[in-house]
């Protein structure tokens, strides 16, 4: 592996810095084989267990792929940052976060028993299932299909084209997912859902089997990092204080019950699904020596195989280690 | 009140953010009459309600202080995040991060409950009561008056003078906090503890009545906007892993179980104690316009009316008018 | 009120009693007024809130009734000792046990958080919802009609005629008991169910929507007090170790989250239901005096008004006046 | 093993029976091997695990006795029964089931969190830690000595002379139950306690180290089993109402977080120490045919060998076994 007390102060072309990302991604490859690919879906269990990619995308242009860059998997838990996002653009941020909290939760994603111990019984945050159903129900539309035009047209607008909805996904997750649907009836139950439960889940089901590429996954991220704006055309696509505010979300609550370690390690805000994808965002940063994309950036990795909290093994590591070497922490 | 939209681009002085503080500090001065007191003991139940105070101090010696800034109160749980650097600095990150997790919870501070849910029964996170008293058992020394020297010394390093310990309060919190004791109790059962469990309460509660103003805690605000290095000297005080570290910390647990709310609408690293003081800290940022302190600054607060959850209520809503006109958020 | 202190030795007729249990009644219909009639669906709305009716039924023939007898009502929690028994005796009590635990849980009997705290997620037992519903899963039969059918015949061997399910109540319930849905779909992902969710939900709200009177049950309590024997016939209609296995679940968790308070005040096995019923069972007992119903006899009291629990307010306080009187506790 | 399928009718001499009983005895010491003697303080883990006795004394002074007989062990959690016991006398029982529920918890007898997770925070019962300490702080008297006073008097009432109190026990049970002095302190913060947490502390470890052989325990199991009168001269020792209670707890609480299957495949009031100790209680029973100790009996095994609940492998076999046979369920 490439060192990496590299002097960036000269000549750190983007060569340079593929060299050492295809380095690294050669290293940490090896950690696929410490996971596990998801297995609750008989769709997600095709994946390869082998894989880690990586795309970085930075403000004037700047990228950097390597890997398995072209592998199409579906978005998953990564959706629930664009539903919620969406829904504060339709509803505002105040009225969103009167129905959703956006405390940390130590519990698994799934849970339920949180709901059942807070008196409020509010779900705790958009991005553990229960607050993301909550957000599905929330979206403007009478239909599933209603719900997720402006979802789609967003990220038309950002990768320049409509993802398709993987449906042999879509399918299996709405057989399966019998936790979520006993999420739905909880919260329906307890007055959180403002449509109608089967819509809701549905749409929860076709957000999560939206199929992306990290590519693609990073160009949002190089949205979120530049506060919502194209830094391409400076165009507003999500208003700055809706970026914002999902940047601070991901960094307390993105990578399920490890979102604290990750904090603390990685250090920029970042979002985990269960297919194996990361979406991650560095801002700029003050630094008093040049460094790689210091105007922030957007990235994504893919690694299928997941640890225990669910998040890519792989891709968790690869992510620590750039973080570190080229002192992308927001801290 | 003087409204938010300055031109700080030009003519931006000291005294002109003065007067804007000063505004600010008497429109949110009201929001006192909202909390209550900290009354579990009797030594804070004399603090008087009507107290807000403020105090920032930049990079370059700029200082803006307003309102009830010469109120000597104890630190409190401010002085988590402060053991922690030291138990950092003595046995090393790693050590640190085997014993307590860094995980936010969703309980409140005093919860023992999460340590029985977890199958580990290891301490979410060092600024909860259980992990502060995991913490403190680890401090190196067999007396408290030994385990504090250290953390004592380091505060004179910043501050330029030995803190004082409140004995009054310190009493009283030694015969008052039997939830404390208990968790104390509950950790040595479960082997977390380093020390002898009455030295590391007594520890605990020295530690906690470290008096302090909000000059003190703006000062240390600084360092570790600085990544540990006092700014005037450039001398590190704090290693720069440990100060990132207890900003990240900071910024997913520190208060209490409005930590996520505090990220998504203030945005920045911040600690609240219980007596009505918050540390904050402002990293550098980028922005396209000047702002305030975009160097980085420490900040603290007084103001001992409590909301539910522990949190000074206008101290709060002070740091989150401050952080949105001059855009603080490291989001 | 006629006080208790009667002499049962002598002249005890069946006329004394009634007269006693006349007064009882009238006394303890007051109580009535503290409780509250079940809400959740519009037909158990609306009861009668004053209402309140007692039946007893002795080995040979006595019988007592008083107050608000004729009033049909849904048996619903009730039933969940019927499926039990019904389950028992196709599958066998080992298979049963082996499915669904039979510890009390200290939690409302709706609760979903039991499930997850605990490493098996096996249901608590077999008359709390989440057990009740699994229950219902193992009976026998692809629909819920053929699932019903031997607890229907059971029923109509007891009390002599096929009772009714009541439509209105079973309609309201399979739309509005979301949290039943959500508790069966938590069960069908931890592979408790043994059928089809929609047949097992489908099930369960219609035998909880089986129409009885006071009499109906009472007669129920007396097969159980006579350990599953007839008197009259001395046929036997349910196993002996069906009918005590039953008694011992009714004791330790018949009276949801009160029934170690009813354990202890009361003394005997009782399953009360939200529409106001109780079923209650006086097994035979040893006394040094005579005393009524000594040989055993079974008991239904039906007061809509209900506490905190769930449980009827006057119905509790006019079973443990009558266990008292008479000295019916099992201890 | 001589079968069960006995003519009791005619010859159920007390030497038919002991002979059954040492079979029995014989059969199920097997079952020690399937469990571990308690290692948490030092003095227990020295108990034997191969031992089995058993002691069952009736009302007329009929006696069977076999297995290991004449060990000496420490009471522990079977105090809770007597010092429940003594408190209900002293307080009345009112008061005591305002200050303590009766409710089973369906946690372990050394749960803290379940005091945390209820609105109440009050002990769920007397039988689990957190209520008994809560009971002993309720004892008459200023300091340990004179809270036990009265229980030790009960005691040498009922068995004949005064239990001594294991010293070495006692101080190891002080020196290593930090989760009971964590209990307590919670307790003292929640305000259940009546007197100085230490003396109730003390009290508490001192009650548990009561010596005592399975002879003791049969002789309070028959007091019990007599609604509190000895039968022999008709004198009444515990009052019929508190003898009553203590044994619907018995029933619902008695056999940790087993007590709802020990209901149910036993069927009798119990309560079991961590020692290995187990005291039942056989009220009297009506039945078709003549059976052993119809008039009631008290019943005891030892058996240090533990399962995963804290419950004699053995013993709990054993009682399963004769309860089987001699149709002892109260049910």
């Amino acid at each position: 592996m490439v060192q990496g007390a590299a002097n960036w102060n000269t000549g750190m072309t983007q060569e340079w810095l593929q060299e050492y990302v295809d380095d690294w991604v050669s290293f940490y490859r090896k950690h696929t084989a410490e996971g596990e690919v998801a297995s609750y879906i008989p769709a997600l269990k095709e994946a390869n267990q082998d894989h880690l990619g990586i795309s970085i995308i930075g403000m004037h242009g700047m990228k950097i792929r390597s890997g398995d860059v072209d592998v199409r998997f579906t978005i998953q838990s990564i959706s629930k940052v664009l539903s919620f996002i969406v829904a504060c653009m339709q509803r505002g941020v105040s009225y969103m976060l009167d129905k959703v909290d956006v405390e940390p939760t130590g519990e698994a994603f799934n849970s339920i028993m949180h709901l059942e111990m807070k008196p409020l019984k509010k779900p705790f945050n958009p991005l553990v299932n229960a607050g993301a159903i909550t957000v599905s129900s929330m979206l403007d539309g009478e239909t599933s299909e209603e719900k997720l035009q402006p979802l789609l047209s967003l990220l038309e607008e950002i990768i320049g084209h409509r993802p398709p909805i993987n449906l042999e996904v879509y399918e299996s997750e709405r057989e399966s997912s019998m936790r979520n649907r006993a999420i739905g009836y909880y919260l329906l139950e307890t007055g959180f859902l403002d449509s109608d439960i089967e819509v809701t889940l549905d749409t929860y089901f076709k957000q999560c089997s939206i199929e992306v590429t990290i590519d693609d996954l990073a160009r949002i991220g190089l949205i979120l990092a530049n506060d919502g704006k194209d830094p391409d055309s400076d165009q507003e696509i999500i208003p700055r204080q809706v970026a914002r505010l999902a940047k601070a979300l991901m960094l307390t609550c993105g990578m399920y019950d490890a979102s604290g370690k990750f904090a603390a390690y990685v250090g920029i805000p970042a979002k985990s699904g269960v297919s194996g994808g990361i979406i991650a965002v560095s801002p700029p940063r003050v630094r008093n020596e040049p460094l790689p994309f210091m105007d922030g950036c957007g990235m994504a990795v893919y690694g299928p195989a997941l640890d225990s909290k669910g998040n890519s093994t792989a891709g968790i590591r690869l992510l620590r280690h750039i973080a570190t070497q080229w002192d992308l922490s927001i801290f």
